[in-house]
């Protein structure tokens, strides 16, 4: 049964340790253009160069390196289309263990791809007429695997809060001790991990989640004190972060130390895509983005005079990311202050 | 006079110890699927994500701070409408110096509010009825402002080489200890900066020039053994590399370290653009993807196990970005290899 207190800073540093010369220690970047925009500092940590292109490698990392060798050596199994896939793929890759991947049958080509090229073996379904978890139980007893879980797992949450444990570290080289840190939330693996990491470490700074208008269910759990659903989980740009509901790990532990959520808007996202392009070089996916829109667009809810915003992931489609760059040149046209 | 000897290894740490808590030691990073295509691990340094967008800031910082305080106060002054102007810019105001940049009247009017943005003075000028030497020179001389050159100054050739100190190091921390690196050449400051500090702390590092083909000057002066000239400066999507010819204080530097040039096509530089973005989550600029695009797609001229290639700058206008990306859904589409 998932306990929230199986995960504890402890945790976290034991999974540091594990992760140490092997994650990326991803920059914590600024723009002067960017602080004009939001009013104030802003500080952006660049999950999007991790491996793998997202956050998820850490906690797919953790899970995969804090199982026993004779456990890890029959191998692991996910069920994913996206970066959570390609995380604890390429950990099992670099543990030598044997990794499935079960995804929906009409998933993007490329993402089956990439996760093949990362070595995982990839179980393709039917979303209609078959049952993911039959297919993923069969084969885990069959086959004696570790099912990982994107966010309901200790291992995981604890590798995601590795993040919060380096923002702690570089916000206090700037100087910031005291900022809202804004984390584009899906099951709240990311947010709930970087907010124990900052209660023991940078009791200053406060974690937020931010989603998606319309799929705000972690902050709409958190403003009610107790879990609800999203009433549909599709329909917006922010495909890496729809989910139905905040896990049952995570959102305790994002009740007791979390800041109320924020909700922005595709369009907004869209903007903040551009924004990262072209202000910061790098490239953001629309859910990996929400906290960035947050940090921009949604001032008058953020306390200090600094922010910091977690881009989580950077795998977008070359499509979306040719959309969100022609509206930037749009913007620039009509506002000149890109 | 300009003379090469000025430029040393000493200058170079001397730079760095000024850059040291100012400059973003920035990642070196890799990524599978670029190997793949290469035939040889790739590791990218990503200068992209320096301030400003280029490695251009650090030869301003080293350049503003080098200069005796009295005349560092009376302020800095240099002709560019582009990245040495951000650069230089950015690096005054951190001194709290007055910066005059000298731009033509028809530059992108993005660059120019950037500039301006910066804290520079923006003096603009008639390419075809005005004369920019007289301009700057009666600048000078009115305010006792100092010419801070694109590559032509020991100090600005220091800086670029601080970009050589984090490779050698970054090189070593991954055990690589023989390579070609590649690097993105317009009047050869980064290239020789990077030349001197690998022949002083990782002589298995040879340095490289790349440039657009039908603008190498450098590569034909290096294979000639002396100074030879670009027939013409445009008809480049890579403008911010087309000089007209290597400098004469970095031609003697490359002449003595760096190996053979290579060069490149537009449409390999677009490709090299998408895939930074897709594979590695930057913003490459035209002139900043010619070392990637030589990595990727001129193996046979390359020698080692390992390359490793500058992605010099980051400052790609909405629209070249947008037709990069858009390249690279067709190329998926053949290819699937992305």
């Amino acid at each position: 049964m998932a306990d929230p207190d199986d995960v504890t800073i402890d945790t976290i540093r034991a999974a540091a340790r594990r992760l140490d010369g092997v994650v990326r220690r991803t920059p914590l970047l600024s723009s002067p253009f960017l602080d004009a925009i939001a009013g104030r500092r802003v500080l952006v940590k660049l999950e999007c160069l991790q491996h793998t292109g997202s956050f998820k490698f850490r906690g797919g990392y953790s899970a995969v390196s804090a199982l026993a060798p004779g456990v890890r050596a029959r191998g692991v199994i996910a069920f994913s289309s996206g970066n959570h896939a390609q995380g604890v793929a390429m950990a099992a890759r670099m543990h030598d263990a044997p990794c499935v991947i079960i995804m929906p049958r009409d998933a993007p080509w490329l993402k089956i791809e990439n996760t093949r090229a990362l070595g995982a073996e990839v179980v393709l379904y039917d979303r209609a007429t078959e049952d993911r978890d039959a297919i993923g139980a069969r084969l885990a007893a069959e086959r004696g695997l570790t099912l990982i879980k994107p966010f309901d797992n200790a291992q995981v949450i604890a590798g995601q809060g590795t993040a919060g444990l380096e923002i702690a570290s570089q916000a206090r080289a700037v100087g910031v001790s005291r900022a809202d840190v804004l984390v584009c939330c899906g099951g709240g693996g990311l947010t709930s991990g970087i907010a124990l990491a900052l209660e023991a470490e940078a009791p200053g700074l406060r974690a937020r989640p931010v989603e998606p208008e319309g799929f705000d269910d972690a902050g709409r759990s958190l403003a009610q004190g107790r879990i609800v659903t999203n009433d549909r989980i599709s329909g917006s740009i922010c495909d890496a972060i729809l989910t139905p509901a905040p896990g049952a790990m995570t959102f305790p532990i994002m009740h007791r130390l979390c800041g109320p959520g924020l909700a922005v808007g595709d369009a907004e996202v869209l903007r903040a895509m551009a924004l990262a392009a072209l202000r910061l070089k790098i490239v953001a996916e629309p859910g990996g983005a929400v906290a960035l829109a947050a940090a921009l667009w949604h001032a008058q809810q953020i306390e200090g005079d600094t922010v910091i915003a977690v881009v989580s992931g950077g795998n977008a489609d070359p499509a979306m990311l040719g959309r969100a760059v022609a509206g930037a040149e749009t913007m620039e046209a009509a506002h000149g202050t890109s």
